[in-house]
């Protein structure tokens, strides 16, 4: 199939961003247990990004888009809002490449995340959450105010193509495990990773589906695809996957889900922490909650049939709490 | 360095068992968390062993001693004693081969890992470890009535060039990496993994040096060293790290490590614990606490010197109780 010309990102884009993350970036396994084949009744391939340097996907947008940056851009340093995967991600490809970055976190971030972030090489600048500012607001004021560049966390087209790096490795790893057909859940928050995934496979193997898994409670890409439109989720879902809630799908992304991706999955907070257990047990493998719902959907035949099944682990960083609520369910 | 003619396996012999892994084994990445060299003080590179096949390098030593038997002795049939990790490795790769597989085990072992040596497609066969009885009595006198193959789990040259095909990868992963001269820490209990990847190292990249980690209360391997001979551990030392307790180093580990190896490093319970949580909060990685011995001696500097230290992580197969404790710690 070819790249649809509206699309953000064509597969030369992603290819260019492989290149460019070669040698840098972990060439993560796509691992497969005898265990959960024999639990979930089928082959189960787990894509283990959680192993991707900052412990998510995310340094793979990082990285392309801060490459990609002219000399004169690289000068000036770059800005990211998030006090999530996607600032880690930016603060440590900017530090590799010894760029600047400025990563605008909420003031009463735990202490421990903001100090992270700080090993990571990021200037963190905080601001007053409870007293109302917003970080759009504060990173885009700076931005301008300082000739910083912005980079979002999905809606943009070099971080796209980044996330999409992953479908390359997804198309070609898949083939040499002999699996040619079959469904790729990938855990979606703002579709930046789905996006970018189902670009590339579209391109490279066709016969792998991106299919985007969320929390029931903040399922707006489910209810967006079946609804043909845009749709938001309630504030303040009730769910502990907290780093893949998002407003709404991105703009960028979902028209690429809309024409490339399967029907949306769900899976409530109970599934997730089994699959949390299952990937400490069987994989060997931290994720955290959002990480995990991708895994929570293909441990359940009956929501994506076939024999085989993908699904992406897509970041590992959660907190001890959570950790240890885990590994005693 | 020429492969000394008294050694037990050849550099040909692990070159063939990394040939007859492809496309089966993981080829396991090389990790680096910019959070653990910031801590250590240096790069801490880190093979991701626990992400083999059944949970731990074992597999690679069970798949080239299958993988090379005739079809006479394939028709037959292998037998290992073990309850931990070999058994495993022995149990999936005679599974995937469609070969019979009797493991010996203990009768009071938990009942899960009797569950799990069965979903892996072995046979078991209970002996009572109480009573008095040995398994390698049991295991020898079964292998002889049935003409079964028994495969020790490290004095057995086959299995030795399995390990090896570690080697060959941390050789060529390291120097991606840019590293090109080592300590390459190597947890130890026969020497199995530690006389593979040395013989490994020694042809393809001799500035990389294997050094065998152990626990200090189980040091046979360090004191052997030493005193230019095999020494015993006590019996019933005082560790937790159980996987690589053995009696005493083995009769054709020994030499190879004697002749290869740097000095052997020791590490208490306590530095292997926070091992284990820096390894699930650093690297996303579950480590038993016997697999996690070289990273705790990774992360005290004094103890290898260097401006880079290579490590292995060698299994994941940790129960509830420990990796909860890993997690308090």
């Amino acid at each position: 199939m070819l790249t649809d010309p509206c699309f953000p990102v064509t597969i030369e884009m992603i290819e260019q961003a492989a290149q460019r993350l070669q040698c840098v970036g972990v060439r993560t396994p796509l691992l497969e247990s005898p265990y959960l084949n024999d639990r979930a009744g089928r082959r189960v391939l787990v894509k283990a990004e959680v192993l991707q340097r900052t412990g998510s996907f995310k340094f793979r947008g990082a990285w392309s888009a801060i490459s990609a940056l002219d000399d004169d851009s690289r000068k000036r340093g770059v800005i990211a809002y998030s006090s999530g995967n996607h600032a880690q991600g930016i603060a440590h490809a900017a530090s590799l490449h010894g760029i600047a970055a400025t990563v605008v976190m909420p003031a009463d971030s735990p202490a421990l995340k903001l100090a992270n972030t700080r090993t990571l090489g990021a200037t963190v600048i905080t601001y007053d959450r409870l007293g109302g500012e917003s970080r759009e607001a504060v990173g885009e004021a700076l931005a301008q105010e300082r000739g910083l560049t912005l980079i979002r966390p999905y809606d943009e087209p070099m971080v796209i193509a980044g996330q999409g790096t992953c479908g390359l490795e997804i198309a070609e790893q898949a083939l040499q495990m002999g699996v040619e057909e079959a469904d790729v859940l990938v855990c979606c928050g703002g579709g930046g990773l789905s996006a970018g995934i189902a670009i590339a496979l579209a391109a490279k193997a066709p016969q792998l589906r991106v299919r985007p898994v969320e929390p029931a409670a903040a399922d707006d890409t489910c209810r967006s695809l079946k609804a043909g439109q845009r749709l938001s989720n309630p504030a303040n879902p009730n769910t502990f996957c907290d780093a893949i809630v998002t407003p709404m799908p991105g703009e960028l992304t979902f028209p690429v889900l809309q024409q490339l991706a399967g029907p949306g999955l769900t899976v409530n907070d109970a599934e997730v922490l089994t699959a949390m257990k299952q990937a400490l047990m069987r994989l060997k493998l931290v994720v955290e909650p959002g990480g995990a719902v991708a895994l929570a959907a293909a441990l359940k035949p009956a929501s994506a049939p076939g024999d085989a099944v993908i699904c992406v682990l897509t970041g590992g960083n959660v907190d001890e709490h959570w950790l240890a609520r885990a590994v005693d369910c």
